[in-house]
């Protein structure tokens, strides 16, 4: 038994060029006409770089768009739960034009482009279709409602990691680095833990869960753009450390994260990260409560559904479904809906306004909530914080993913 | 999907006759030769009567026994790990003969055979294939030590479940009874938890991790002989009781119990333990620790590893491995070696001999160490012994299957 293959079979298409190709396609990326891409359109720009986003060879056709919306399946066949697309207003780029894709923010050359197709799109369908919402609440449909009038399909070349490898070091982990990594401990059955959020008991639980009956789990955090107020990527990464140095045996975790931003589209999210997840060599996706929602836009448990609606040969890498996690104090321990009999009053539910408030006061949490030396890492944070960033901080003390 | 196929991929298999075929075969099995058989054989007619030992019509053939002790492989190729075969010393008996078999202890009659071949077997070639050791302290061992020089295979024709169903009334299941009760619930993954123990807080765990990440657990007692000193059925089944309803969630688990008599086989009766919960429907057996073992003979994990060893396409149940399971104080919960990176002088670990020296003494268990409901039906039950009784029971505290 090996490692499951990448998304369609093949090897691993990471579109990054690196040596001369890179120094030579860097040079004359100078000369092309600019495309400044968004923060999302640059995310994935980098996971098409290492292969995150393997077979796909650039942004989607029309076709490809289409058949994403409507049935989640690519002009080829090929299934793909969310549309991977480039969008612009500037008119003067047509079909056939060279471009560059720069980043709206630092101004970096990520990628160069051949455009094979404009198109342009119905964003609403788009958003009724992937969202399930046209609700301009949803920051997923904003996103899209805030693309340019026209979608761009062609070929990328990857020139850049976007700063991600530089910030994140060692933990910006490319697929093939995570799959050497993988058959360096002799795992097989791994399962990627998505995180969004600093990881409390109820996350532990869930990881633990896996590691019980799995060769071990990726703890693989987004790296990306998150909603204002999320606790950013470097405090979650060192809240995640102090867990698994203190909490977890030896040689049953890898911390990694990966570019993307969060779409929030929620049940079709989970499965865009099942898809990657088998890309980075991970056999088993564990999917909680309101996996990648926001808000009240899914059903708790919709994000476990869709993975019986698509055809089993869709995806390698299988959903981990797991219940809603707690302490309950009947139990004497950790346990979910499935496994606990007992009811809302005797289990240590905090919401995240309530973590929030307690950590931003240096108050301590529960033990049965959080471990002490994460909720240290989070008080640490939010003491840095001005009283006015503190205010506009949501802390989601539900959801993982 | 479906429940997973009875073994060898055909219908169940049960050999009880009925009705009127029963009473006709019942009335010529008077006339015939009887054949005292053992504790052991009868548990073996019971499962066949029951279609737990589907697609087997009867005992095995010298071909069968010799394929089954060398490469876990019957005449026809089918998968098979441990020997169900009939032994006897009465020189009468040849192939062609039809006799009864009777229950060595109360005298019924359990079935009828047409004796097909007589056969001398390598005992010692037996127990170092399937037991790896010759050595009459080992239970398994002393019982095909212990059969007669000849071995019968044919056909049978079971007349009687021998009591079990008088005795134990709803818990007594057929695979029939368990795969029609799963379906009602809609069940599709459903892990065995394979038990001879009362089930501690170490035992709930395990069954909990399964319920975690499936539809619902059998909790499966075994209700033929055990080695002496063993808690009886009908106290662990009280046990069993209190500790599901006050802490399982309603709808997530089934107890029923199976005929067979242990035979302490280790691995390979675990390889045995998954073929019958195939023919039960159960999708997984729950692996633990030292699985079947008796003393020292097999490694704690050996059981686990032999599941690696048989061909992929030999059973369709799979085995879920779960590492040896404790109470961590520093962890503040259940935990096993896979997910506990603490030591020994952190666990609450209690040796057999202690927990009944305490449980015979009225004492209390730690509250992590087992539900104080639980404790009460054990202390109970010790309490209703002599004091003579009392000094043989031996209680095993860390395996439970």
């Amino acid at each position: 038994m090996a490692l499951v293959n990448p998304h369609g079979g093949g090897s691993l298409k990471p579109l990054l060029l690196e040596g001369n190709a890179l120094k030579t396609e860097l040079a004359r990326a100078q000369s092309l006409p600019k495309l400044k891409v968004s923060s999302r359109e640059a995310g994935d720009i980098i996971m098409l770089g290492i292969g995150g986003f393997t077979p796909l060879d650039g942004f989607m056709t029309h076709g490809d768009w289409e058949g994403v919306c409507d049935g989640m399946k690519m002009a080829n066949g090929l299934f793909w739960p969310i549309p991977v697309t480039l969008s612009t207003n500037d008119e003067s780029i047509k079909a056939g034009s060279e471009i560059a894709l720069v980043d709206g923010e630092t101004g970096e050359i990520l990628a160069t482009m051949k455009v094979t197709e404009k198109y342009g799109i119905d964003k609403a369908h788009e958003c009724m279709e992937v969202y399930k919402t046209t609700d301009l609440e949803h920051p997923g449909v904003k996103m899209v409602m805030a693309q340019g009038k026209h979608n761009l399909a062609g070929p990328i070349k990857v020139l850049s990691t976007g700063g991600f490898k530089e910030k994140y070091g060692e933990q910006f982990m490319t697929p093939a680095e995570t799959r050497a990594k993988f058959e360096q401990m002799g795992w097989k059955r791994v399962a990627a833990f998505q995180t969004r959020n600093p990881m409390h008991r109820s996350h532990e639980y869930l990881a633990k869960i896996a590691i019980e009956t799995m060769d071990g789990v990726l703890i693989h955090s987004l790296l990306g753009n998150l909603k204002p107020g999320d606790i950013p990527a470097e405090v979650r990464s060192e809240a995640i450390e102090v867990l698994t140095k203190n909490y977890f045996a030896p040689n049953t975790t890898i911390q990694a994260g990966y570019p993307l931003d969060m779409r929030y589209a929620g049940p079709r999210e989970a499965l865009l990260h099942a898809l990657f997840r088998q890309n980075y060599g991970c056999s088993h996706l564990i999917v909680g409560r309101d996996h990648a929602g926001v808000g009240d836009f899914y059903g708790p448990f919709d994000a476990q559904k869709i993975f019986d609606e698509i055809p089993h040969d869709a995806l390698e890498t299988k959903n981990m479904n797991i219940d809603w996690t707690f302490w309950c104090k009947k139990c004497g321990g950790m346990a979910s809906q499935r496994t606990c009999p007992h009811t809302k009053d005797d289990r240590i539910l905090l919401s995240g306004t309530k973590v929030r408030s307690m950590l931003s006061e240096g108050q301590d949490l529960p033990v049965e909530f959080s471990r002490p030396e994460v909720a240290k890492v989070l008080q640490k944070y939010y003491a840095g914080l001005s009283a006015e960033q503190n205010v506009k901080v949501e802390l989601n003390g539900h959801s993982a993913a």
